[in-house]
């Protein structure tokens, strides 16, 4: 019947367009079909081993940030990460110690030669964060901060780009594709939970992003377990989920003494259970 | 028994500690109980009587922006929308014309007596944008783009604060709680809708948060229509809902020839439906 | 150019198809254009008019009901809703009278000439239930329970169907199908908020729903303003909302003594405000 | 202070209370803390190893189960899954073969000697289907359909519960309490997707609930990756990730020829697909 035959032809034509929109991003496997590798520090993020990144939620004092430096350096690990500005629900909470923030970061990543891995929440920043970092984290709230993107685009500096609050994966892939279109390519994507009706965890882990996002692009992906959950009984349980179905690394958060952590307290593991957990996921 | 007890004391310190937190705020009504009333144009916002602001998605031309505002000069309105700035999804779409965006909007406002508003999306803009804007926009992907509301927050110009995709009605109140406590009082919260699983309309029109906003707040509270629905022949049912609920004005988009239209071609109103619009919320 | 072609062969067969299957809907505005009006004691809802189903959350007493009764009399209306079977998240929770309790309505009923609606939720109830209650009504948590829809369907008692918790509107209006594809055309859909992040309020009232229920279907729409706001302070100001987007009526509960109530007990209106409820609303 | 003493009172008493409801429960880990371990023709859920239930979403015919019945035999599987009573959108779908089908189940289970799962819709069907299944299925969508939770606590025989499609984690634990509450103690859950914005899957995987669900209770918890992704591609890594994780077992669906099937045709696997399925899972 020639309504079966319309039907058909519509089915072509959607596919045919969808194709063709992915076809055209730049980070999409159409268009480069090998994985991305990013190498920091001799971490080769995408090279198919799983890959940590770990730190505290914010830098508060030297003497913090290197007790952590050294429980990571001791894992073998190359990437410390830590917030220096922080983007918090209410204007009185702690904000972070900003460019004091970094420069304290710079100090212990060169004293132990590590990477390190910080928040940058303005544009006008990017260009000075270049300085102290090794790679640009862009926040689930500033996901489609566009300018943000463009600042970091612009930059030759690895971005961790995180998935908004509420972006769809689509709309993740296009804010990636923000920063490759001004001539970045070095992008890691962080899956780090969505917000869903459900209470029982900070957020709702969307593993299933993971395989998907490695489908549509060709860039490593990570997952934040400690925002994906914000509960540390889960850390471990969600870092194990997330290496199975494929994402190339972890990012968690590991403070001295979570107690009296600035913020995020209820969910940075403290040393010891910092060095469980890797010996569980690397056994 | 001492259980009861417990309990009692329970809820009492529960609404203790609420009660303290809201009231700490600079924009809630418990700081100050009376309606803030923001003056623009003669039209004052928050004053009982419904506000309408009124204009195209995207400003496209001088010829395109002026037919739109003679048609709302028309209608005794005093203050026009229109954006320069446009933040999309994805960076091959139109991103707006920008600072050119502005000095067109600028000069219609001039020739034809109106107010207007446009989205600023850089904090550094914000210096810029003071001379030509009567209202600073922060639209819903960057309500918890702090930097921006910062910014917002130190210059002398009213803003309207939209609602985020995804953002509680606590977290609304403390982003407008990051502009109030930079000094800046004059402020309009925008309810745009709110995503959910529901697609039959572009987001969910949380119409309950109007009133709560009312009463958390002492500011004026606006509804977005045109996004909120995301659909033409839902305009006018959902201004009247937000005007019986008690909103202090409705926010449409108006386009001399929609289906030509650089952005949201599916939800603008032409000048006809908006003419037959206001006949309807007005009579 | 012939992708231009495809585009619009797509868009055309998509719209065919569309339009293709809600025509072929029972409960569709294409299939029947007239408003469908249910005559319940002389409440005709779906005439236009604004109507009101009130009365307590659960039956738990004669006098209770009674004393509702009254208050819904005076006011001048004809039907009084009152849960005996109480679906409830746990099974330690007060569960209703039971059949016990559709005495209690009938008898009440009878005193005051009223009509009664109550909830069935089991198949095997439906048939003794059209004995005692004037509407079946089908709850939330039963929407898709389809075996509940199809007894609804097979009675000659008009059926009150509420949405959803998480029902987009597409599978509510098919729920309306399974009971009129059965012969019984008497339906009447009920907005009652649906499940978001949002915990302001207990349910996200979905007042959009509203005006595209009226154009998708024949059917008349009412909102329960109780169980889609979940807070006495909100209940008018929705109330309004709703007749303002035009819907046939508004659902909400009244107990002589909220603060006793065995179930909904924050939420259900005193004889008092009920009064105010309905000045407000019918002035 | 005394307002910091009220602070601490009110968090212990606020941890007593949650902590004394849960211990309540009969199928909370505070009131049993050793797992519950159900033996199904001798595959012991729960007992740590996992387990796999797979089988084709609905019986259509003899022929079509028992190609399946083969497959699932060859890998050395003990539990066949089979719909009989389709709960579908539309009631002009396909609704399964009802008791025929269930019959079908048997005389299929009969030969190849496997155990089967079906799922019940009508609380008057439990009693019946005992005498056919093995392990009663109550579907998301019946989730808290309360009679049909009664009617599966109080017969003798194993209950899979999967988790609503909006239901939260503690209205799920609540769901299997009813069961176990009229003396049903052979319950497992069953995560099988919720309800979120996201639409590149049909729902979105909630995996942390898998933890979360074994520390609260002592059931054994499965997977469903079908429903829950509806995307043949992701059935094995979201299987990987259950696992990982510490679900009891997956349960997913096999058809001998998908492209035919009557029901969720897009995201049944075919027995090749199965079989390498099921190698990549037990290696």
């Amino acid at each position: 019947t020639i309504q079966q035959l319309f039907k058909e032809i519509f089915k072509a034509s959607l596919e045919l367009q969808e194709d063709d929109h992915r076809k055209a991003l730049l980070v999409s496997r159409k268009k480069k079909p090998e994985d991305t590798i990013i190498d920091i520090n001799g971490e080769k993020i995408g090279d198919g081993n799983p890959h940590f990144i770990m730190g505290p939620c914010a830098v508060e004092s030297y003497e913090q940030v290197a007790a952590v430096a050294e429980a990571v350096k001791k894992q073998g690990l190359k990437i410390l990460r830590g917030g220096a500005f922080k983007p918090r629900t209410s204007p009185y909470d702690f904000q972070g110690l900003g460019l004091e923030g970094l420069k304290i970061l710079k100090r212990v990543a060169d004293e132990y030669d590590l990477a390190v891995i910080s928040e940058i929440v303005n544009p006008a920043d990017v260009y000075k964060a270049v300085d102290y970092v090794d790679i640009i984290q862009i926040g689930a709230r500033n996901m489609q901060n566009f300018e943000l993107l463009k600042a970091a685009g612009s930059v030759d500096k690895p971005v961790l780009l995180k998935r908004g609050m509420s972006a769809t994966i689509s709309e993740f892939i296009n804010a990636a594709e923000y920063i490759i279109s001004r001539s970045n390519a070095n992008i890691m994507l962080c899956e780090r939970g969505i917000r869903t009706y459900e209470k029982a965890t900070r957020n709702t882990l969307d593993i299933s992003a993971v395989p998907i996002l490695k489908q549509e692009t060709h860039l490593p992906v990570m997952v934040d377990v400690t925002h994906s959950t914000g509960r540390r009984d889960l850390l471990l349980p969600a870092a194990k989920a997330a290496l199975a179905i494929g994402a190339d690394g972890v990012m968690a958060e590991v403070h001295p003494d979570p107690a009296v952590a600035l913020s995020d307290s209820a969910q940075q593991m403290d040393i010891d259970m910092f060095n469980d957990f890797m010996k569980e996921l690397t056994k």
